[in-house]
């Protein structure tokens, strides 16, 4: 059963600060102040990524930019986490993992356009939007391709807006690492700057924060069991 | 003999004009339209970096960037150029390699403040100047430690500035590859949008081109020689 579909807010509430008192107190103080800055406006998503030393560490990169939600296509590649590279950030992210249907890629665009995200494809050859002109206020879900191909056909199809990093150079591409990292950034600082309400929800951050208790907590799901029979009898 | 060192600006015109009669009019066209965004205003220093894949993936950024000179300090460790991942990028760049003294670093961080750089530290820990709040009419020479212990003493005592990246996340620090390309991506951008004059000047261009061209010629000393001999009865 998922208990966050039933419980309402104030059992929430009462839920995570039974949680917090099997963790210590510095972790909870981390949490919350990690938890301030964290976003939904701009997500990544990763399609076929082959080298997963690359996809790992976009997942610290994300980490450390503040962004919380990960999209990770897998339409011919397992994908598997470098547990040297990603430094356990990839724990403190919502990894979304679209690996079951024919057209993966489609299936995660069509969900995040569903949610308002504006689908921005990183292509390094095309001319269209630089980096600094896309426009922050918007949702963003920002696509990048694999190593060998760029991105598919399907994602290109799906985009809104194709964007590009000022490039000068004799070498025509970035590292997706890179890539992933000046883009994402330059629009998490320009988004910061720009007024917006990038928080998360009041109810977002409270399922999120219950999420890194959670995982914070050996046999959780015991633990949880008990905690819900004993405050809310369920 | 330095050739560069006796020619005028004039001879090396000549000189220049001669490579390009045995290169691809494209390759040429290319050269040129490089050297036009080059620039030595801001330029990156890489401390004892053990994993050549980071400091390959660094040179790739700086010739992507438009950054020319890049100061390699190896106080312990043998620097290898990963050809994989810096995809002949440092073929394009000037690379300046201090290796030969017992304190390398000072060695290198005392040459760049005598050509006027200040020297910038990035340390993950400390909270000075933000990247966005760097100064970016100042000639900037921008040091990144290694993985494992960041910054040695002896550059951390030479910095002028200490600077950060803003982050939001349980990870305490970016990949060494990252941290690179956030901050010459930001610097560089700012640079280029600040109205100062960024570019190579006409002499450093010229000698550039002809670094360039001579590096795309099979037997360029062989070439040289000739031509100095025929062009300049040297």
């Amino acid at each position: 059963m998922n208990f966050e579909d039933i419980l309402d807010y104030r059992q929430k509430q009462r839920y995570y600060s039974e949680l917090c008192t099997m963790i210590s107190p510095e972790r909870v103080a981390l949490f919350e102040k990690v938890v301030e800055e964290r976003t939904d406006m701009q997500c990544v998503v990763l399609e076929n990524i082959y080298q997963s030393q690359n996809a790992s560490a976009v997942l610290r990169t994300c980490d450390c930019l503040g962004l919380q939600q990960v999209h990770i296509i897998e339409n011919d590649n397992l994908y598997r986490i470098n547990p040297d590279v990603a430094l356990g950030s990839s724990r403190w992210l919502d990894l979304h993992r679209y690996n079951r249907k024919a057209d993966n890629t489609s299936d995660c665009l069509a969900s995040l356009k569903a949610k308002g995200y504006m689908i921005v494809a990183t292509l390094p050859h095309e001319k269209n939007v630089f980096l600094n002109d896309l426009d922050v206020t918007r949702k963003l879900a920002v696509v990048f391709g694999n190593e060998l191909n760029g991105l598919s056909e399907a994602a290109i199809e799906a985009a809104d807006i194709y964007m590009k990093i000022p490039m000068y150079g004799f070498t025509e591409s970035f590292n997706i690492s890179v890539s992933a990292a000046i883009t994402m950034q330059n629009l998490g600082t320009r988004l910061r700057e720009s007024g917006a309400d990038y928080r998360l929800s009041p109810q977002r951050k409270l399922d999120t924060l219950i999420k890194w208790a959670k995982r914070s907590i050996k046999r959780s799901d015991l633990v949880e069991k008990e905690l819900m029979k004993r405050l809310f009898d369920l």
